[in-house]
């Protein structure tokens, strides 16, 4: 049976979503991108020269992707709206990450804000998947705001620490009925295999990627290790204890 | 460019090393290693049965496999020199995983006597791979010794707890010349992602695998995880940070 | 030069704040908050029975102590805003800790609704500390609401799993303006000296007390790593390195 | 009922054991130690002028502590051995902290030299306290060698990078006979009350508390957590759980 993970009636096979920032060129990125295997990356909106078509990102992105905008630079709901409504007239599809960022340090989201543009975008017919900080009770409001998934950070975007945020994601992924995407804060192919172990249904990576010694290698590394703790959490993980077990005998065969 | 692993003349491509204990019978042992690509097996010499051939564990292993033979079961250097000596006599081979362990609780190994079998067993033309406590002079002990790898114990065998002595095995990552083999503890492979990220040279995995619900996928789990992480390594993660950095552009262009 | 804490025009020396529930017994918990030198005592409005006044467990505390009424039972910030005016009409002081609560599983709290209800009875001059789930933007705006200090918990309430949300509880300590009162999930006076090490001006602590086989004395032990961690923080923790410091002179003077 | 630890006859009622290096001077290292309330302080006996009484490091030790000459410098059992019988000749007493190391850039001890030492000067009538490795193993050769109490290292000596070791320290405290006094890498209170609700018998601390910005209120610190710990581990902590246990009744009293 094919293990495939339903977004916005797509059916995906390949749960490792990527972006686009900090590839030290376009044809860099277009090949870690490939080599990636992923089907949606994610774009931000003012990266796209709607007039330069010759050097537009987008020509560099493989044909067959999901491309999901994102409102990066937007700090209000209503920035975020405008942002999504521009993306989409541009021809640039339906899906739309919501990003409401005013904090600078720590690129933290306003989940409030968040909320109030999943609720809108999703009745306009987007696919809304909101990025956010780890929190149940926001997390059910954007589900019943008409998110088709929700986005928590494992740690700052771009900060390479890991899913420092583990306690409330797991509880996310308990608890919540859409997709739960670990966005943020991966900074290794064990941080994206932990997240798929623990239940999560994709993860999004960039900065590891991009920022690698050699994004197309590591890009591969992504891919195996999100396909890894995917077939791990299917295969249904073992039993930990705190004592020793042994794998072998230990019976003194010899006395 | 190949990257191997060479251990007593030998190059491997996979750096999963499995074992054959706690499986539910022989033909999901047999179909479990096969599909984790695994090239070097570790068995208890008591577990082979030297006349009942037909239903001998080892006509269920791979033909290709590198038999590891490990001592389980002696509670001296003594006892060890003598399973090995016995296991190769009866056509084992010449690789052997020295286990010295009297603590029946959490199975912990004698780093003291384990150094003094190694020592006898390599001047003897043994490929000796050590199974340890982790510190880093006895690992520098055993491979003055003669060790051709030595096998820190992440956490007690069968716990699936993870990398506990995490600081300890990296300290013996970045110290020791010859390659250091995660053994014992692995329980997710994530684990195994992060100890091939942390520059360890292969993992061995066992119960993780014999005693998931589907033990047979979770081998390929586990084999797509140490080539994550093996991958990661070789591309060099980027650095970390404790704020954030910005994969898409912020600058508000609708403003 | 005395290290007080000031919240709501009150100076407190003591920044172990506790709670009332899960004593086995109102003389139990009497003693326990008496020995916890603890100026600050939460308590369920609920638990306040307004007619029997023998028994009612306002009576079983400290003379000098501040009463803090939670708002717990609400669901919504309009029930938690009439639970805080039925307090202060009690004659309950103007003290409130709002808790918002609908996740009967995690018990954690709704931000936004808290955001809501803070606004309201700051105005109303109530002196406001809301229990958060840890969320940087959300703790800006219960800061511009008019919050005499912000709680975000450590991990679910009761669970004694520790700072489990310590990436962001560090984020909200660095970056707010009010004091940061670590509320929820500690359960060592370990969890409790690291909550204060790290910069936070207080911790709530109340299952961790109540329910250890001796809560008098682990009142104490709470008092004292409280102190500890502040004096620690105080007084400047020292660098962190990768590789050892000598703390002793190594050359080898017998040499 | 008073809670003592008693090593080699003599009963201890603080539990904080502390060292003399890295301090700015005689005088704050003086001052601090008094501060600490430590009734065992270690010294290298390279730093003991035993000509120019007027600057001795001794000459600045609080009177009735006990002094720990340490065998810093030592790279063989020969060698600690030599120094523990100078320190003895010298009239510094019986007691000997053994620190047996050649790895310069970690300052981790030779477990198998420490048990050698060990065994001898037990034997000619030290209370001998080994500085070791965390390996249970190494662990209980010592305690059959006469050691006193067990001291394991947390993490590398002056790194302050905290109780790195824990999985294998809390195995050493569950199986040892001995006192288990954790030591090195302590860098936070928080890490000290950690090992002592573990169940360690006390901690040795010098860096974190020399090292600090202020020296003398660190000491104090480190002080009072240590006895945070203790009365924390006495008293029985509770139980930990993965979801939350109301603190306050939920029972919704308005509704």
């Amino acid at each position: 049976m094919k293990d495939t993970l339903h977004i916005g009636g797509i059916e995906l096979e390949n749960r490792l979503f990527t972006g686009t920032g900090k590839f030290a060129d376009h044809n860099q990125m277009k090949e870690a991108i490939e080599k990636s295997n992923s089907q949606v990356v994610t774009v931000a909106l003012r990266r796209v020269d709607l007039e330069a078509a010759e050097e537009d990102i987008l020509s560099y992105l493989p044909k067959n992707v999901i491309l999901l905008p994102n409102t990066s630079g937007a700090r209000t709901a209503e920035e975020a709206i405008r942002i999504a409504r521009l993306a989409r007239a541009c021809g640039m599809g339906n899906w739309v990450k919501i990003e409401v960022i005013r904090d600078q340090k720590y690129l933290l989201p306003d989940n409030e804000e968040t909320i109030k543009a999943t609720e809108v975008l999703a009745k306009e017919g987007f696919i809304v998947l909101p990025y956010m900080s780890p929190d149940l009770m926001a997390a059910k409001k954007l589900e019943d705001a008409g998110a088709a998934a929700v986005m928590p950070l494992g740690s700052p975007i771009g900060s390479n620490r890991g899913i420092k945020m583990k306690e409330m994601i797991q509880i996310l992924i308990n608890e919540c009925n859409v997709p739960i995407i670990v966005d943020a804060g991966i900074g290794r192919p064990s941080d994206a295999a932990l997240a798929m172990e623990m239940g999560a249904s994709a993860v999004l990576v960039n900065t590891a990627i991009a920022c690698a010694d050699n994004p197309v290698e590591m890009a591969v590394a992504f891919d195996l290790a999100v396909k890894a703790g995917r077939k791990a959490y299917l295969s249904g993980l073992g039993p930990v204890s705190t004592t020793a077990n042994a794998s072998s005998p230990l019976t003194g065969f010899l006395r």
